[in-house]
This record gives C-alpha cells, sequence and structure tokens, in this order.
C-alpha cells in the first residue's frame, strides 16, 4: 500500500535474495478500508516510494558476489484495473466480487475491522492472479494477515509459495515499523512501545515455562496496565494515553484462543492498542502528522515457536 | 457434478474441437446445495458416466481427418481435497472460504438458492487454480452460472477463456436437457416443456418487433397461464401441477430486470418452474426417478441476441 518503510524494504530484500526478478505492488486497496477508516488520510508517498526503490534497486545490483536478482516491475494499478466491473465496495454486506476466508477475518483484528481481511483476501486474489508469482512475500508484523493468506493459498490450490519475512523494528526500543507511526509524535511514540513491551513480558513467561493461558498473559497485562495508571497520573500536557483494544494468545493456524500453548503448535502472542489524540499540547513538541490528534492503531506480534521434542 | 447427459457430452465435444486435452470434472460440490436442499438424492452415476465418457472418448480418437483432441484427464477429487482446511459449510453465514459474486450472486436463482452460486463460484475458482485451464466450458442452460463465471474471471484476472456452448434439447419437443430429467416421468414429463414454450413466446414477440417488457412477457405468462389452468380443470390422475417462480427479461451482464430491451445490448429471458409431485398415480403409469414424489424445479433460457445496426 505505499507508504513504505524499512519493513517494506526487506520484504524486496528477501525477495531478490530468493528470485530472480521482483514484483513490487503499490494499490491502497479501498476495499479493506471500512466506511468510516482512514482510507483518505492513509499516507500516500508515491515519489519518496519510487525513490526508495530504485536507491534499493541499484544496492541489489551493485552487490559484488551476487547470486541475487533484482526490482523487474512496479506494479501500481487504478482501482478500474482491479475492480474492473463495479466499483469497489466497503460496506459489509458488500456488493462486489469478494473471496471471505471464515472465520479467520472475523477474529482478532477482524472484530474491530470487520471488512478488512475481506478487502485483503479479495485484493491478494487479483494481484496473485495477475502476476502468477513463484512466491509471495509478506510481512510477520501483520500476523493474521499471513495467517489468512496461507490459508487462501491452500484453500483454492494457488500455486505460489507463501514466504513470511520478520518484523523490522525501530533500532532504539523496538517499535514495530508500521506506515502509520508517522502520525505518532514523540510522547505517543514513547509510550506506543507499551504494546512490545507487553508481548516480550508475555514471552518471557513462556520461554521460562510457563504454558496456562493466564500465567502467561497475566505478564502482559501488568505492563499494559502499569503504563495505562503512570499516563493517568501525569498531566495533559504530559501524558499519552491509550486503550488496550486486545492482548491474544492464539493457535498459530486457527487463531482461536488457547486456554494454554500446545507445545507442538506453538502460538502466536498478539495485540492491538489505540494511542489516543493528545489532550494537550505542549508549546515545541516534536508532534507527528496531523499534529497527534488522530487516533492511531498499533498492532504487534511475538510468535511462540513449536518445540521439536 | 456427474450425472451426464448429451448437455455435458456437447461441452466435451466443443472442448474437444478446440483443445489438444480436455480435463473433464466430475464432483458433486457440497456449498452449493443448502442445508435442506438435494444433495444426497442428487443423482450419482459414476459408473454410468466413466462408461459415456470413455466411449465418447473412443469417437473423439477415430475421428477421420482428425484435427480435434480427446478427454486426456477425469478429474474426481475427494471433498478433503476440495476443501482441505474446514469442512464445507452449506449455511447461509458460510464459516470456509468462499468466492462470492454479487450482486448477481441474489438474483434469479440465487433468491430461492442463496447459497448456490457462492458454492458455484468457490468451487469453480479452486478448480480453475488447479487445472490452470486455457479454455473452460460451461453450458448455457445455467445462463446465470454463465454470468457470474465471466464476472468472476474478470473480476479476479483469471488468466482463461469462458466459453459457452449451447443448451441441449430433447428431439422430440425441445425441453432442455437436466440432470434431474430423471424425477420426471411421462406425465410430469409432457407438462414440464411449458416453461420452454413459454420463453418461445416471448422470443417470438421480441422478434416480432416488441421491445417492452409487458408487450414481451404477456406471451410468457399466456402459455404458462393456460398450461396451469388446463392441468386444474383435469382430475388428480391425469394432471401434473406446476409453480411458476420467474419468468425473466434481464439484462445480459447485470441480469438485472429491464423495462425494454436495448438492442445494443440484447437481454435474456429466462424462468424457472417447479412441478409438484403427482397427486395419485395410475396403475401401469410410467414413473420418474423417485416414484413423482419429488418436486423438480426445471430452468430455461432464450438469449435474445443484441442487434448490431
Amino acid at each position: 500500500m505505499g507508504a513504505l518503510h524499512e519493513g517494506h524494504l526487506s520484504l524486496v530484500r528477501q525477495a531478490a535474495a530468493e528470485n530472480d526478478k521482483v514484483f513490487v505492488s503499490i494499490y491502497v486497496n479501498p476495499t479493506q478500508f471500512g466506511v468510516k477508516e482512514d482510507l483518505d488520510s492513509y499516507p500516500k508517498t508515491w515519489d519518496k516510494d519510487i525513490e526508495v526503490l530504485q536507491q534499493l534497486n541499484s544496492d541489489l545490483k551493485e552487490t559484488p558476489a551476487d547470486e541475487e536478482g533484482a526490482i523487474d516491475t512496479i506494479f501500481a494499478p487504478t482501482t478500474k484495473t482491479m475492480y474492473p466491473t463495479l466499483p469497489p465496495d466497503s460496506s459489509l454486506p458488500g456488493t462486489c466480487s469478494f473471496v471471505n476466508i471464515t472465520p479467520l477475518a472475523n477474529l482478532l483484528e477482524g472484530k474491530s475491522r470487520p471488512v478488512f481481511f475481506r478487502g485483503v483476501a479479495t485484493v491478494c486474489m487479483k494481484l496473485f492472479n495477475l502476476v502468477q508469482p513463484t512466491r509471495v512475500y509478506f510481512g510477520q508484523k501483520d500476523v493474521q494477515q499471513t495467517v489468512i493468506i496461507k490459508r487462501m493459498v491452500r484453500d483454492f490450490h494457488l500455486d505460489t509459495q507463501v514466504r513470511i519475512v520478520p518484523t523490522e523494528r525501530e533500532k532504539d526500543d523496538g517499535l514495530a515499523m508500521s506506515s502509520r507511526n508517522v502520525y505518532l509524535g514523540e510522547r505517543r511514540r514513547k509510550v506506543g512501545i507499551v504494546l512490545y513491551q507487553a508481548l516480550r513480558a508475555a514471552e518471557a513467561a513462556y520461554r521460562m515455562g510457563m504454558r496456562r493461558r493466564e500465567e502467561v498473559l497475566v505478564f502482559a497485562w501488568e505492563v499494559a496496565n502499569r503504563m495505562s495508571m503512570e499516563q493517568d497520573e501525569l498531566g495533559e500536557e504530559q501524558r499519552a494515553r491509550f486503550e488496550v483494544d486486545y492482548i491474544s494468545l492464539a493457535d498459530p493456524e486457527t487463531l482461536e484462543e488457547v486456554e494454554s500453548v500446545d507445545e507442538a503448535r506453538g502460538a502466536v502472542l498478539s495485540g492491538a492498542i489505540k494511542m489516543l489524540p493528545l489532550e494537550s499540547v505542549r508549546q515545541g513538541e516534536r508532534l507527528g502528522m496531523g499534529g497527534d490528534q488522530v487516533a492511531v492503531r498499533l498492532i504487534d506480534n511475538i510468535v511462540l515457536e513449536p518445540r521439536h521434542t
């Protein structure tokens, strides 16, 4: 969807390492935004995206001892190409040609964004058919998307291999890269790391041998609740409030919540928080796009790998 | 779906005339039957189907001056192959991986069979991906299916060409061939032709220059109503009652009802009737499968071709 950051570039690098020709699709797909969601305000940075991809491509081509491929095509279709008959419909009944992968599409992120994964699956089916790629690359950051795409490929017998690339994170604190991070000024940016910290705490519990849902997730909730209370105690000019949408411990294929982690299957720890608009802005404060007046939803996840005994 | 008749064989012949290798799929797809519909009672005639296809293939191979292809493969997958993750769900909410082509899937046949075209589109997407055919062949008899498959191919950019083969009809009176015709004994068989007669009457009106919906369709309704009254007047041992589900005059691409036929686009005349179970059976009467005690839905259509001026 454009607004490229290091996470996207790592997908391209991984694809170039494993294939001769890389297709990069840039398309802000309207059907994955709800009627009231942020389609219009989604960051569009076409010129910068092209520049970044050209730079990356030069790097790829100049690499010595090169077995790598390079970007062959940037595919940036019009909506008339992607939705050639009826205009794309973002409403829930949805009058259009759609792929729907349920119940996966209705869980986790799908609960608050009921049309999102229908839009994702639909546009990916179209892209896969147009490009007929040997392999497709998705980022681990959107874990539910990776599970849904794998399910779609399997259920519809698509002739492609789904490759998942690890989440790129900010160097300093590990915040997952996201096109939406540009909306976070300094203050919200610092508090936004709470989600990853919470998931890391739960992961540590798992590594220490905890398996039951409560004993793993209590560590995540402790981190989130402590940060929330800390913010509440600060004044409006200091604090950045947030709401936890969910913290999930789910099966890696069905995404159903698990009561305890089956070591043979592992699990996905994931969560979503909403960074609320700043209540009061200080003079000279470093603000994000939109002056930190837009609520920003952040998601992240950690895979608890299965243990092979 | 097996239960092969001349209509299916004409698809194979057409495919063999235009391609080297023909794949025949035989699969009774559960997701296109509603929860209360006739999946279990749908005629399954596997041994006879194979025999008929082998005979046809011998004919194709023996044809002199042969540029024709032949059947390469009969593909008869298990449901576990076609629905590899979740069991197929025929309920309306539908927990499964589905393709849905709306509003087309909700019109005409879709009104009384709300899951039907979702099942058809889904299984065809799977089959197309598995086989990756240069061309796919569908019968004109299921006109709504042909329109939906064409729309699916276009909207999802599937790399295949949709070929439509004319409806095969019984020699004596033109009844459209259908796997469900085996349920019609002599008496219901004779009355069942009323649908085609009604559509023919409306077609004649169009050919004579009528364009407005009412002035075209009144001819169809006249035929249907007359036959209905005739049956009503007969005794229970003589008559075969039926109900008209719909008679439609619709746009050939959107399938929306038209108020008058646009000569540049043409139209589709179509209809569905339900042959009711016989009320009383005579001794020695030639009955269909199930003793004519099963209601049988018959559909048919005539394309009013556009006129190029």
